[in-house]
């Protein structure tokens, strides 16, 4: 499988949309090339795929994964051999996954950790994240080495007190050693001391259903400690992300601070794109589904959240991907909200969600493929490599059809989770084909890949910073 | 002394500027009428004050003042004697000063504690404010008895993490209790885990002199806290109140919050008006003088503060006065700017240098009386009886001669501390006569006043709130 | 008449409310004293008024109105006699009507023809602005003669083309004049040439009703002409006043502005408060009725205008008083709204709307006093003659009933004007008695004034201005 | 010629940096291919250049210049001929220039006159946007056909009364047109009446210098028609793009609307980026080189217009060429800065300057070519033809040399004018070889292009808009 000849279809970057044929060599983008030119017809491979009718895009990116996350006791119940697997049937072929320091560990023994769970096992290419919990001078210095290594971000709670929240001091800390390093920190901002408080006075007022979950993370207070981290980055004179934005407040914040130029960026996720409160509230426990954190909010704020992604004030839609089965695990918290495993699947669900917002008319095609490939793949320092269709960049390569409709299901997606929060929900759009490094794991509606196609991708740092 | 007449004069008030005579019977006010009226013609009075060609107005009211108040191993240097009494010499006749839970104690033990301080002591009437450092179920039970006893508001700390600081919950709760009591919380709003970071890091860089204490705490961590106390606050439906605002950026918060009509508060104090950071550097450790939290800022900063007192985006000037002898007490910091003990005098110097803001045209002479006297009474419970002149009020009245003046000097000031912030600064306009509940406290150049003459004032809830 | 006395109300200024009783000498109010009070006892006086169960309160200032103003071949409904007798009963006691310059005429020609309407008809006290219509070297130069004869301001339109528009060099003059001379310019601040094309595109579409005034006249084009007359001021170094404000983004405006610390000001009226286009929008051609420029705005407006009155972004609440009958004026669009009579009645309603707004929890009683009676008088020079109780201060007095109930209705008002827009309201609150200059014109239910008791009042300069 | 490779550079778009060869068939870019792949080594070609060690960016596109524009009795001193060609010197392969439509005559008249100008004379390729100078009813309905043969922009002033100024109605009604065509209107915006005022003034003071030229074209005055114009846009439901913007305040209205996702754009120029103030006040009628309109401001506006390119609040860079030589033209004005024909030179400056701001860290590489390029050619309907390097693009190809140094100067310079704004001032970066449709024009130092090699480009609609 040396050359294949990607022949006659429309080839989309986040930047032009252009009528070529691709050229793949050793798993790599040689060349594209203007359909009709000679050039074009030069081309001899010995695979060649049609492309006809069908848009060339570069493999989806998702910057946010949980693969097999332990959580109160449980774990995410998608592995990195199903999660990845489930990422490549929907047009995914990058993750960037989470790799967690204990309290009292090392950030190494951390990412020891998840190499082992993620070696040979994924369909698609991976790298990671450093999530530090516990940030001390012994951690400030490993920062440096990771950095180096390819591990270069790194996120920090100002929520889950006694978990993963760490205080302003060590926020601030990092941020330092971040921007010496060239690191990026990422952040989770929700005021987690707030939240617990309200959390515990709603328990005992009885409000113990899964809609108090949203009811007690205010959005104001994913506002505060949005406006937090800003301001503790501007004294650092470091860049940082923001994670899982969902509230028109927090957005208001990054909007505030992109126009004074800071480097400050937003991810949000599908589900508060197309989800809200209303599926929080469902009845029976069904609520329970939809809980995680920042938590889904009044269908309001969707049209801030579209329009952040419009003006780009924010720039990357990621999944938060984090699933658990609704029995034996949602229902840890069936009589207490705060009980409840938090998390959703989507890993599979989002490139063909943010097509159907390009078919609702909310963002362009290319938009699409800038918040889907191109901006996370650059923000975590994988451009060119990954994110676009160009000369040099590995051949991730998915063939979509504009036109196919399908409908989301748990009884036929690939995630290994037992419900889906989308289901019945009729989508405009389907991956027909999909290429890691060349090599077709997708293909005919028939999953062609195997565990260990996916390689672990050490990145630079982000290419948004200075 | 039951009937005294004020004839002549111009009464100030927040509100108006009257040609009228005042007529006080049994320590209040009993009525004002109009110069040359048959109404005033008919006052006959055992004592006659001559006030043609001075202001007649209400005695200052200053609600941030810290007498003998414990500081790392020191106290502040004046007494309730000492202080009240340069209180009088300035024009003001109330203060509130602020009672101290320890940590581990009782409101209520440190409650008692400040009234044996205060009780028969003092010059002119004062009241308490609690500081909490112990937010608990029991303290937050204790705020409701103290509110209904007179002692209304609560000043919680975002700043000096192990002595004041409360965590975000603890803030969130105390506000909660005070939305439901009708208390008011006051903040100190500087982000203390982060300067305490940076704090550590300037002294790690050898950087030791007063200056570099402006330095540490950062303007954008004064504004970070204010927007966070903001945000809790309108979690909890309370109202806050920050306390000593300096920072431009802080102005700002405190104005994008009132704009959505928020009920939120600010006050400024002298210091920030009219010093800067350029204090702070003076050499041979001069600077320490100047050393107080929120610091000095540059210069640059009092434009704004100045334009949030007209547009009422700040609504008091109180003094935070905290003094401390520049031999013995600011030495102790000498090696190292964070053992400099917090603070600076100002109680006896606030009604003229905000008189001279008049002069200079920084503001109107009835803006002069609201932010001195009318809105912090207002702001605390206090009014009418405290804070202005009007049928009822208590006769805490000052004659000011506009015309007159003087030069600041520790050589001529009765606070008890050896220097003055503002030594040989020009003043135009000077305090001429000051009764306090119709007793001349301030005559003739004298002190005619006593110890015990100042009376214990339980405040009702803030007159700014619903 | 010489001395009256008012015993056991409470009275309601813009700053206190007080437990006094007032002694009014020769039309003044001379004195007011605590209830109890020896002083207060030993007042004797003709007349003895008893307040106990009311409040009493300054007479209303309505500070624009357009009694007798012709528009478009007819003329408001309302003459000087009828229209302040109205007044009075609504308990204001002072108004500020409009003289109109003609295009090609003087601006004392145009004061001469309203001193000529108003003269010797008026019940209560009246002042005048100008409206220019034709500005040009000359009437730019006699601004500066009626600002010392006491018409201090100009309403200038960025509306109504071919009639009062003024192009924007124009307005800068008089602003620029008005900087100089102590004047202060007035604005209707709409886009007429933008709104011209939308009703002439309306019209040609075929839409001929009442609501289409409304939706012509857009909000968007109230703030840009709001944003537009607030440049142009600040570039002459000149206030300006913009009148009626009825849009939330025209208060955001204004917000901005003031927030810059510019001497901008705003009122509005209480049609904008209390109505919407729902109004406009009633079925055959009762919209009419409601038809006024700028125009009632959806129902979602309000709650912006009622917080700018509370953040004091807004300062002034007058009518706009404008009546024309449904039947013969009103009736003259009924085929085109264009032909509508611009304008409503209101000089008697504003004080009851406006307490009824306390009553409701929009505003404090204070605040009412303060955007009916002494902002007004302030902004247009009138303070403290008008617009407070205080001594000195005309003995313009109403007693108001807090607790009487009325209803609104065309049926029992005194305007000359054949609907209410608010018929059939339910209101808490009525005016007992009103004194103008210490003479009762209503009192038991029955008017006691006559037409000429009102006299001219020459006014100051603004007293917001510098 | 029908095959050139271009092997070794780095090629630049505003998306990519990337290691590629390209080639060239038959004037258009076929193929890009990476360094080494197999497929760039199989490409012969009858031309080879040999770009190692410089960029291979796209020519410039630089859609703002006024070529032979006849302006106050004399025109602008660049010819369709001599001004491409200058164009080509510096990098610039794309120009689009205003035809204007007389006072009186149709937009028909105005572009076959400026068709008959460049026809057969130009250098490099070029394109027309329509000056607006008589918006009626018949120049309303030109506009529809105009967009539909490849003019599909509109320049409208606020400023030049009685010479381009349409007023407010108009530029409503040709926003509307627009919204309906899918043209995109540009306005020049400053408040012209308000600009005349003051202009008149400082000449009656004696004020005839250049500049005060500055000094009355106040930055407040240039933010209120920025803001005017995108409320008219809004209302109009249509994009905007604001020309030549200069003033922070001017940018912060962009901003504001940007943030609230409307469809409104800003182009700022070199002249306001490296030039000030400083500049127009240069002693001996120096200043006269540097009239422009909008005006040079102060120093500080640099800043927050640097900002705005990297926020992305501006979007494009163009230079606003209208030279006119110092000697007999600029000096028409010695005695009169408002005779002063308004315009600079700058076609041949603006890839170099740029090019200079990267090297300096205003902006990345990549952004530069997007604001030179790539934006204005999507603006304006010419992408992915124009502004780009990607198979199928116009192979109008720049090779740039990011090391040579250069010194911008008046004797060395091609454009037709007899100073430089910038003499003197060393560049790092230089052309090096131009491309033209495939055609060299610039090469080894030398023009190699001839007048009518450069053809006409009927554009798109924006591809900014929905």
């Amino acid at each position: 499988m040396n050359r294949t000849v990607i022949r006659g279809g429309l080839v989309i970057t986040a930047a032009d949309e252009l009528h070529a044929d691709v050229l793949v060599e050793r798993g790599r983008v040689a060349a594209l090339a203007a359909h009709g030119t000679d050039a074009a017809a030069g081309w001899s491979a010995e695979h060649e795929i049609d492309a006809t009718g069908t848009y060339v895009i570069p493999g989806g990116v998702d910057v946010h994964t949980h693969m097999e996350m332990p959580f109160g006791g449980t774990q995410a119940s998608d592995t990195f051999e199903t999660g990845t697997r489930a990422a490549a049937w929907g047009g995914t072929t990058t993750i960037v996954d989470f790799a967690i320091q204990s309290k009292g560990g090392s950030l190494r023994e951390g990412l020891d950790a998840w190499h082992a769970k993620a070696d040979g096992r994924c369909a698609v290419d991976y790298a990671f994240h450093m999530i530090m919990s516990d940030v001390n001078a012994a951690s400030l210095k490993e920062m440096d080495a990771l950095v180096a290594e390819g591990v270069t971000s790194f996120k920090l709670f100002t929520a889950y007190p006694g978990v993963f929240l760490s205080d302003d001091g060590q926020i601030l800390r990092a941020m330092q050693q971040a921007a010496s390093n060239g690191g990026l920190v990422m952040t989770h901002a929700e005021n987690g001391l707030a939240i617990d408080v309200l959390a515990e006075q709603a328990l005992a007022r009885g409000e113990r259903d899964p809609r108090h979950h949203g009811e007690v993370r205010k959005a104001l207070l994913e506002a505060e400690a949005t406006h937090r981290v800003i301001k503790l980055a501007q004294v650092a004179g470091a860049p940082v992300y923001v994670v899982h934005v969902s509230a028109e407040e927090a957005v208001a914040e990054l909007a505030r601070a992109r126009d004074q130029g800071l480097p400050v960026f937003g991810e949000t996720c599908p589900q508060y794109l197309f989800l809200s409160t209303d599926n929080l509230a469902e009845p029976d426990f069904e609520g329970a589904k939809y809980v995680c954190s920042t938590p889904l909010r009044p269908r309001e704020h969707q049209a801030a959240l579209w329009r952040g992604l419009r003006t780009d004030d924010l720039q990357v839609v990621s999944t938060d991907h984090c699933p658990f089965c609704f029995k034996g695990q949602k229902e840890l918290g069936r009589d207490d909200f705060s009980k409840i495993p938090n998390g959703m699947p989507g890993v599979e669900n989002r490139m063909d969600l943010l097509h159907q917002a390009v078919v609702d008319g909310h963002i362009t095609r290319r938009r699409w493929i800038e918040i889907a490939c191109a901006a996370p793949a650059r923000m975590f320092g994988l451009y060119p490599k990954k994110g676009t269709i160009a000369p040099g960049a590995d051949a991730d390569i998915v063939l979509y059809d504009p036109d196919a409709e399908q409908t989301l299901s748990a009884g036929t997606h690939h995630m290994n989770v037992d419900y889906s929060p989308y289901e019945g929900r009729r989508i405009t759009g389907r991956v027909r084909t999909v290429l890691s490094r060349g090599v077709p794991v997708i293909d005919g509606g028939r999953y062609t890949g195997r565990a260990g196609q996916g390689m672990y991708v050490p990145r630079g740092t982000s290419q948004y910073i200075g």
